[in-house]
């Protein structure tokens, strides 16, 4: 797509804002998308979408907010609406709306494929149809060729609408600073060993008493999630099919005391061993494509190597560009493989409902939302 | 040496306690090793020396206790003298007393030669004499049989007392679960990602600002020691010499908001491939030899396996065996090497002053100390 | 109650130990229970109740033991009792058994009076019944004339067994500091902050994204039950009915992220203004009676004063005298009120298990079980 | 002055920005200025100033940057001059310029009259002249006209520039939160117990091992400063003096593990007693001047009321206003005095370097600075 393109879209986009639909809004994620979609100069949230004892009241009432600030203007007073692609239509009026879907895992599976089924383009946060074969797995800088697997997706489940994911909140930083040394010296090997925000877990999610002064060695599902995710993003799509990067992923996950920000400690292993000097060269150049780089929520640059001894931190470097920029710093050889890092990125930003909001943005740019 | 010259060196103790002096008493780690040293059943506490600017006070007015409970009793009033054996001296008569040191980097090189060569046996839980190829670094449970290099050592610097060493607190816990697979199965490599807790940099050490809600991934110095320590910990004595072992260590060290225990997640890599349920068995089994077992500060088990999905946490397992013990769980394979597992310690406790107060009862019940 | 009759009793008590069950033996405090009754010289866990949930499983399966330290010897494989008396009482023989109540507040009004009905001597941490007219509301140093509202108790109820309480976690480190003051200088207003430790409010209670780094100035109900529990406490019987006491008290909770140890601070008016240094000396020299002291879970003193300017503080000054004792510093003039001090106690043994201990000792001691 | 000359004023002040000079830039408090101190309207950092182990590096290496976010564009190369006017006034023209203070509290007594000498509008967050009677200490929504002091400053001390103050930062809130009340119905008691964050101390500041779980019931100075200043700050100037007012205020200091936003619990006694909602009602109603709400960093409000339960929280609240605006919640009855609330208000924003800079807006608007 030319650069020229990007631009006509932008326009196009100005003139009118798409409405948006957010489905589970009163959760951790939902409030999420609602402050990140807060004056979004191509998305507009139309209506609001939660399980059966959220829907019908006010959102104030429906959600205990748990976001510093206010509710965002104009969603205080809108009256959530079930999870029935009919009853959200009223709101919506148009073709191929855009439901961002932030359910709880119990109900995801089912209702994703409801809205698909009614033409939404479903932008999903959640793991229900990760690991589909024909469901894209996206981060824009990373793979957005494997967008292409919709049309798959849609043939295959004769479905008007779509479903696009997003990685796990911890993924989506190891795979964008996996992916420019993967293209510059192709990755084999990958440790990782991950300390992971509360936030990551919703709320009320962790208790304090296991939080506060404690780290416990266990998220449920997590390794196994880093493991696969971060081999299905590298992937290839090839005859519109995706193929797993043959690489070996071993994950080690942690929860440790702090609100936002993960921090992965990276050890990693190359076809062809690179200099500390060489991959810091290779991360701060990285830029992903031009048509990302055009989008809305893209931070410019991805990739912030930090040169200071003791950075990246979650404290410091969480918010940086905005939450969706990550931070990498260390980088160092490593004694067992060929190099050792620290990835810090915001886990419910980047790693969650800003995940999502990139992928709707990339998918209005490249034409597959029209 | 038999169980029974055990129980006879046990009784012989116990017929009059050994006086021993705390160097750096008024610090973080001098103040466990008063803790620690109360109601000892063979050492009594009967000097205390610090620097200059503590010397010559009571040590409850020249030391800011920040330990739960009081100042243990018959400390407060004691006048703390300086750095110099001939000044402590007063206070310990006899032959070979044991001088604990918790000295700080600075002055740690030279006043434990001068103790050492004033007669005393220095247990010190400092660098500063970690590396030196004559100098013992020694876990009781892990290679007691390295105590032999102190007749080296003593011939060559012709010394009447000598320096044993321990090692450093994460590497501590880090030696302790791999010894005993070591022994199984032979270790090759090491991959350990450290979660440390604050009380490791000592009082005032770590500011509030970095620790809390945070995690900073960088300890100076602490990476190249564990890596260094561990391969000093599992090597051989072979003429009385002492060669490092041959396995590749990586770590990757950070400090999280956590008050006391550091956290480990291991992966391993062996000569021998071990299942789970092997390696658990081994750790399981796992009990020190005889002689280290019958010492009063030798937990029992030194090493507890845990079953939990979410175990060892620092907030619930740190105190294990009065926190001599250290914790394992999550042993389970690893996608790139061949098992992963998680290991709790008490870093201040089994991570330095217990580990020197183990030290010095061996060295007693060994003889080095008569 | 003669010295010499304390001894009797406690040395009739060794001869055997009372079998006790504890009602939400699974809970936080259930938990607590468990632990401060190991080794107990009197008592003996014979029995574990808690919800049809529970029941019927070993303990060890029903139970997220979430305290540092395993489980006590004997408990793990017991299998949990309904909360029914005739299903405990199949573990639990003879006359006058002990029933420690760390129910939830949903069921505990029925459960507790079913219990009593059946002969049994509830000793309740609960609240149900800590504001009727005829059940005794007891700390031990404080007021245990209270315990003879059993009598009227019984009486109304026609309960074979009766009911006895213990203030809520931060009622007991108040009424206890400020009743020698008011024994001395008659206390009549009383002015509390409160930040409280988040185990207060149980597992999983406070969620960690309200706790990390932040405080809460709202605990439900807390405010409301100082206030009026502070009366209570320091109320009087007469003519086997309590009054009670004429003072004012203003509360304001706040829940901070500490685990353990509530810090109170207070500021005090009483009708005889005593000078900072005349309160430290009535506050020191506080003993409680005679027979509270022979009991074996008081401490000795129950009440410690700090003379740091800094202290006390939760980290330090909870586990003092076991949990047990309160500590007291910054004694000094208030430039409103007469007295200002912080008080810092263990909300979970001084403010729950350990004060329902407590009194069940002092029955015990005082023949009220038999 | 009236509402068209303020506009003028902004006016003017938009053609050219004035230069400022941070003294003490390196510090917390330092950096915090930068930071609010970046595209301000009416400001531009010309120069930074520091102690002698700073001057002459480039500030990136002569400040650890601890704020999240970058070193604001064009300060990280700038060379830092000395505490010296002379050397100052080499990078500041003109008249009149301004000097924001953040020294230490040992070198800010001489450093500050130094520049007041040199012609300097000193505007100071320390406490060195707080309490001179000829020096204002000011809030601009709670106490514009003490600026009139300036006169009084200038002639006995023969000074060509002046200096300014703002309360310290639990002050802040609290004299904010209570001047409408005073106003509407004549304060007579504050009752204030004080959450304090871990920042107002600094860096490194308080140790990790003080903040971690714990509360530390102790800030130097803190109490005496609370009481003082908010008698300071809610006194008349009658004849170009300033008479303290005629209140009682107890303080009771609190450190607690937050990094940001004091959380303060007010009871308080009034000549008039409000009920809860009269009092809601003034402090929402409450806007400052007209001067003052036209300056850039006035919030708008200034107070913000919640009416949730449980707010307000630092974490959620510390943030309004872009940190400018305070949080007050609880409003209700207390059982002593006559109402209680809670406030929360960013100590290193609205406490501190946010106050310095609005003082100077309001200096600039009512044209003192020229």
């Amino acid at each position: 797509m030319s650069n020229e393109s990007v631009e006509t879209t932008n326009e196009r986009s100005a003139r009118r804002k798409r409405p948006v639909v957010v489905l589970g809004a009163t959760g951790a994620v939902g409030q999420r998308f609602l402050q990140l979609l807060t004056d979004h100069p191509w998305f507009e949230v139309s209506a609001l979408a939660a399980s059966e004892q959220s829907a019908g009241r006010p959102f104030s009432e429906a959600c205990r907010w748990g976001l510093p600030g206010e509710i965002p203007p104009g969603i205080a007073d809108r009256v959530v609406r079930t999870l029935d692609p009919e009853d959200v239509r009223r709101e919506i009026p148009g073709s191929c709306p855009i439901a961002f879907s932030a359910l709880p895992a119990a109900v995801a599976r089912e209702v994703e494929s409801r809205f698909a089924q009614a033409g939404y383009a479903v932008v999903s946060n959640v793991s229900a149809y990760r690991y589909e074969p024909d469901v894209p797995l996206v981060i824009p800088e990373v793979n957005p060729e494997h967008l292409l697997l919709i049309d798959r997706e849609r043939a295959r489940r004769s479905w008007p609408g779509f479903i696009v994911t997003n990685p796990n909140c911890t993924t989506a930083g190891i795979a964008l600073a996996v992916k420019p040394l993967d293209e510059a010296f192709t990755i084999e090997r990958v440790f990782a060993a991950t300390l992971q925000a509360v936030s990551g877990a919703g709320y009320p999610g962790v208790a304090s008493l296991d939080a506060l002064g404690n780290v416990v060695p266990y998220i449920d599902g997590e390794e196994e999630k880093i493991e696969r995710e971060t081999r299905l993003l590298l992937g290839r799509i090839t005859d519109g099919a995706r193929t797993e990067a043959e690489l070996l992923v071993s994950a080690q996950a942690h929860r440790v005391p702090v609100i936002d920000g993960h921090t992965v400690s990276l050890s990693l292993q190359f076809e062809r061993r690179p200099s500390p000097a060489e991959a810091i060269d290779v991360l701060s150049g990285f830029r992903g494509s031009e048509t990302v780089r055009g989008l809305p929520s893209a931070p410019d640059p991805p990739i912030i190597v930090r040169h200071e001894a003791d950075r990246p931190q979650p404290r410091l470097d969480r918010d940086a560009g905005g939450g969706m920029a990550i931070s990498v710093g260390r980088v160092r050889t490593c004694p067992l493989l060929d190099l050792r890092m620290v990835v810090v990125s915001h886990n419910t930003v980047r790693g969650a409902a800003g995940a999502s909001l990139l992928n709707a943005e990339l998918l209005v740019a490249e034409g597959w939302i029209v």
